[in-house]
This record gives C-alpha cells, sequence and structure tokens, in this order.
C-alpha cells in the first residue's frame, strides 16, 4: 500500500487503490502472501507501554457499570467480551433505554483496526474510550470530571491508579483511558481455523471453506477486507490515517432503500466534510459469525444477507447462492480462539454507593 | 429456635422468640455457640444436585442479557457478582430504562437465605430465578416460552441442555433455573476477618470490632440477625418457612416518614393477607460494607444511618455514636473472600442474533 490509499479524503482514491490490491491478490504468489495470520499481541503505542498492572486496572473500569450516569451500564454492556465484542442488538442501548445511532463494533481484535468508531473520530483505543463515557445514550455521564470524581471515592481505585501511574494527581481521565486501552489491547482471538490454514495447515479449512476463500478473493472482497484482521492495511495509527471505504458505492440496488443505508452520512457526521459523506472504517471481519446484526445500523439481520448486499452495494456483483454459502463457510472459519479473563472484584466505597443522583422510588411510581 | 418463631404471621411472636435468643446470647458459653462461621458450601436441595457441568451452564444463562426482551439485561446486571452482588441502586434499572419498586438483594451468599425476595414470595433459589426474567421493569419477557424460544435457536446451548440434563427436551425453563441456581449456590464468601475470629484466631478482629460485636448483641441486633449469614435461624427452606420479621416494628420516630418506610407493605403485597403488612425476609449481612444504599427501598445511603435506623425502629434504641462507629467497624469484618470466577462464554447462533424485536434505528429517532 502507498500513501495514496491512505487519505480518508476520498473514496475514489481509496478504491482505485484497492483494485490494486485486489489485481495483486489474484496473481499467484502475491496471493499467497496475501493470507496472513492474525498476530498472538496488539502493539502498543509508545506513549502507553502495557503492563500486568495496567490491563488489570483497565479491566476493573472496562466492566464498572458506576462509571455510568444510573450506575447500569459499562463499556462491557454494548461490547461484551463473553459474547462477540457486540451486544447483538441493531443499536446499543445506554442508561434510561435511550438507543444510540449505530451498531456497536466489537471489541475483540479492535487493536488491529487503524481507526476507531465507525466514522473513524478516535485514532487510537485511548481516544475511543473517552467517547461513550459522556455519549448522552451510551453511559451518559455529564463530564469526565464527573466520571473521575466517582472513580476518586473509591479508596481501591485511588490506590491502584497510584501504583499504576504514580504522579501527584493519578486519577484523571487520560490515565483511565490508558487503562482501558490496554485492556482492550489484550483482547485478541488468534488461532481461527483460518489462520491456523494461513500458517500452513492445509487441513484447517473444509473444501467448502477452501472454497470460500477463494470466492471471497474472486469477488473482490479482499480489496478492502484485507490483511490478518480482514480490514485493510495497517495504516499509522498514530498519525491517525483510518482505512475508509464509501458504503454503499454503487446506489442503483434494492438494498440501499430496504436497509436505509443512504440516512447516516458516516464520517461527515464526525467531520462536517461533504467528501466525507457515507465512509466508514472498514470493520474487521474477524468473528464476524459472532456479531450479527450487520453494518453501521445493524439494519441486516443474517451474515449471508450481509454478504449479499456488501457483493452489490461495494462491488456491483450478484453473488450466486452457492457462492453466498461459500464465503459464509469462509468467514465462519475467521472465529479464533478467546482467552479465558477472570473477572474482576470492582473495589467499593465502604458502606456507600458511588452511583449519584438515582434517587429511591416511590411505592406510587410504577 | 422452636417452631413458634418461625411463623411469618405475625411480628409478635416472631419478636418474642427472638428476644429470647437475645437473652441466651448474652450469656457466657451459648454466646460463644453464637458465633458462627460461614460454611464454605451451601447445601444443594435433593431435586438439584450441584454439579461442575450445570454450575458452567448457569454461570452461562446468569450472565447472558439475551434472555432479556431487548438484550441487555441479564441477572447480572442488578445482582453483579464483580461488585457486592447488587448494582449500587436504590432500586434497579431494567430494560428499556424502567426503574422497579424494591432495593435490589446480594447474590452472594443468597444460598443461605431461607427465603428469597424481600417478601419471601420464592421458597428457593431455582424458584426466584423465574420471576425477573418475566417482571415489567427487569427483562420484562413475555413468557418463559419466549426466553426458552431464544436459547432453544442457539446451538451450543441446546447442546449443553442435553449434556446436563438429558431427557427428551431439555430446554425448559425448569432446567434452566436449577442450573442457574445450581450456580448461585456456588456464590459464598468465607474466610472474613469474622469467620476468622469464630474458627478460633482471636487477633483477627480490631477492639474497635471486638467492641462493635458486644456492642451489635447488647443492643440486639442478634435478635434476628444470627447464625452464620447473620439472617436468622436456618429453616427449612423446602417447606417455604422463612425468617421474616416486621419492618418498621416501632414506628414513632423520624425515620419512618425521613425513609418513607410504610409505604411498601412487603409481604403483604405478595400474599394479599394483611397480617403479612411490612413484613420482609431477615436478609444477610454479609458483606453489607458493600450493598449501599440499604433496606428494602434503597433509601437510606449509608451503613451507619442504616445501623441507627434498625436500632430505633425494631429495637427501640437510640445509640450513641461511638457505638454506631463501633457496630459499622464490626459490620465490616463481615466482608468475606470472594471466589475468582471466569467469565463464560456465551454461545451464538452462527450469523444471527436471538435477541428479537429490536428495530433497527432510524437517523431522526434522537
Amino acid at each position: 500500500m502507498d500513501g495514496s490509499s491512505r487519505t480518508p479524503n476520498g473514496g475514489l482514491r481509496a478504491l482505485t487503490a484497492a483494485a490494486a490490491i485486489a489485481a495483486m491478490g489474484v496473481a499467484g504468489s502475491a496471493a499467497a502472501q496475501q493470507w496472513q495470520p492474525l498476530p498472538e499481541k496488539a502493539p502498543a503505542p509508545e506513549d502507553n507501554p502495557t503492563t500486568e498492572d495496567k490491563v488489570e486496572l483497565g479491566k476493573k473500569l472496562y466492566f464498572d457499570p458506576r462509571l455510568s450516569e444510573t450506575g447500569t451500564v459499562s463499556c462491557n454492556t454494548c461490547h461484551n467480551v463473553m459474547e462477540g465484542g457486540d451486544d447483538g442488538r441493531p443499536s446499543s442501548m445506554g442508561v434510561h433505554g435511550r438507543i444510540g445511532p449505530r451498531n456497536a463494533p466489537t471489541v475483540w481484535n479492535a487493536a488491529f483496526q487503524s481507526t476507531q468508531f465507525w466514522d473513524g473520530r478516535a485514532d487510537s483505543l485511548e481516544e475511543q474510550a473517552k467517547g461513550p463515557l459522556l455519549a448522552h445514550p451510551e453511559m451518559g455521564m455529564s463530564s469526565h470530571d464527573q466520571v473521575m470524581d466517582r472513580v476518586r471515592e473509591v479508596p481501591g481505585y485511588v490506590a491502584e491508579f497510584k501504583d499504576v501511574f504514580g504522579g501527584d494527581n493519578p486519577v484523571n481521565i487520560e490515565n483511565a483511558v490508558d487503562a482501558i486501552g490496554a485492556f482492550e489491547r489484550t483482547l485478541i482471538t488468534p488461532n481461527s481455523p483460518y489462520d491456523q490454514y494461513a500458517k500452513g495447515d492445509k487441513d484447517a479449512l473444509t473444501e467448502k471453506q477452501k472454497k470460500g476463500m477463494q470466492a471471497f478473493q474472486q469477488a473482490g472482497c479482499t480489496s478492502c477486507h484485507s490483511g490478518p484482521a480482514f480490514n485493510g492495511p495497517q495504516m499509522n495509527m498514530e498519525q491517525g490515517q483510518g482505512f475508509f471505504q464509501k458504503f454503499p458505492t454503487f446506489t442503483d440496488n434494492e438494498y440501499v432503500e430496504k436497509y436505509d443505508l443512504m440516512a447516516d452520512k458516516g464520517r461527515a457526521e464526525a467531520t462536517g466534510n461533504d467528501a466525507h459523506k457515507h465512509m466508514y472504517k472498514v470493520p474487521t471481519l474477524r468473528n464476524i459469525e459472532l456479531t450479527a446484526p450487520y453494518f453501521h445500523n445493524g439494519a441486516v439481520k443474517t451474515l449471508p444477507e450481509a454478504v449479499r448486499v456488501m457483493a452489490k452495494t461495494q462491488l456491483n456483483k450478484e453473488l450466486s447462492e452457492q457462492q453466498v454459502e461459500n464465503i459464509v463457510a469462509f468467514l465462519n472459519s475467521l472465529t479464533g480462539e478467546f482467552p479465558e479473563i477472570t473477572m474482576p472484584r470492582l473495589p467499593s466505597k465502604p458502606g456507600e454507593t458511588i452511583v449519584k443522583g438515582a434517587a429511591p422510588v416511590k411505592k406510587g411510581d410504577h
């Protein structure tokens, strides 16, 4: 990939570059090189090295619903690591039953995304983690200060921030999201059947999956869904260069209206730049069988239909049902091994709750 | 305890018996006998023996939010085992942000409660587990059939029910709650400082805690909060004999109005029997420092205040601030050791979500 494809500024340039990759993809030895296994570890940014203590603190914060206004919504609520790293809903439900606009992307292997959120408005896991805390339909807090004020009430948290980060005022939002990012960076699912195949075990995939792999490549899916996480080339995250594509690229088909694909302006909603209309981060396909429903608005309920929609809207192709079935079989081979996670013990303020503003209910209220 | 105290029919008889225990409590050798450590295991009912596989299945169901209407609320949402087994709210928030009428009791050591729910309307953990699934402000499902229909869509669940229970139609609600009950029965927190003391390590409590222990007994708290779980005598659960008390017993004090203690009719709300007005299950005091706010309506925010309210409304006593402080110190010694729990992997329906009825959101909706 050269620099020209890294620009989020226009679908055309990106598509051109993508077409070039696709052309490479079908050529012999280049094709062999193309199938890359998922690394077992995600690289950490220089300013947030992964340490065991930091990961443990981040895990607590990630699972702590008391960081939401109502005390009911944690990072894990919408990005459930016990499931596919998402919530199985078209779009998420946060505090007070409020519903957000977009489908929750999986947290599994999010460390390998070159940009975060569907519209790429965060460059890093750390930056991303700041958003949901304050989002009205997610955790609904009024400010990061309010979040950290709660954390500061818990002696166990204060001690842990001090141990992990040191300094005069360690209980601050930057340290909190560094810890959460460090935890998320451990959420990797290597060793899927596909990975075993890519590493040389040719029996790791079924014949159907191999056919699906070929169909996936020949149809041109690898134009965008390339690389070890099937989310495009690894960009320079620290420079905020995400890999974006326009969706839908081809609009003259039934799916556009059926699934309301033009309502959301994509990256343009974040940047206000018309050139970013309907541009989205290319999401990973890892564990995709576990993350239905699909797309930014969760409007497509099943994986076979998602494959049909993609082929038509992105490649202007109609796949046969056999091709769809084979590609789905291949996609199912991208489900990896999930590491065992022990539940954190969330430290408490003794004899008092830190969830504020949740008034006792009078009997007549319900 | 003789049978006379087992009756849930009147506060007076129960109090009389309770006064007798209190009198025993302060007498030398009886006092020594009274302080019992928490067993490390909870006895399982004959018709639901605990097995490793059943516990694992129950754990999955316990943590599965897809068993709620919106796919957002699991048993663990309100009874969070990563915290004190509750949710830190005055009363819980379920699907669509609906708020329930009562404070969520802790799931930790619930196996040692002689009856379940504040009003004792379930005799067992298994029976209790059926309630929240269908409660409008909790998981909000329309029927147990609807719950099990979702479970039945997941091949991994179907296989597991078959392995654990066998039979022709193993995916049914009775088996589901048996599994959940078996998991909950493992949630025991032994070996608190108090337990170590009760087993003979006289240095396990601080001087202040020992003073608090004495004050707790002399004030008469042990009348009701006796036994290894500090929730009264172990009743015959299978016969549905819970240990109930009237709250408030003494109503001529400021707390009754301040904390709205008469609004909820307690057990009478469940039975329709006037004799059960304001009767509640005596809850365990284990880990009580972690389960604020307090009482059936969660109206009391701190543990010291809860101690004051109890002394006045149940024993008609005003404690000195020193006594309150000492008793709180003693209560803090009831925080036990929490077993490490690994997160379950929730099985999925490949390429499809089992959360139904959550329609994709149109951009204009929010």
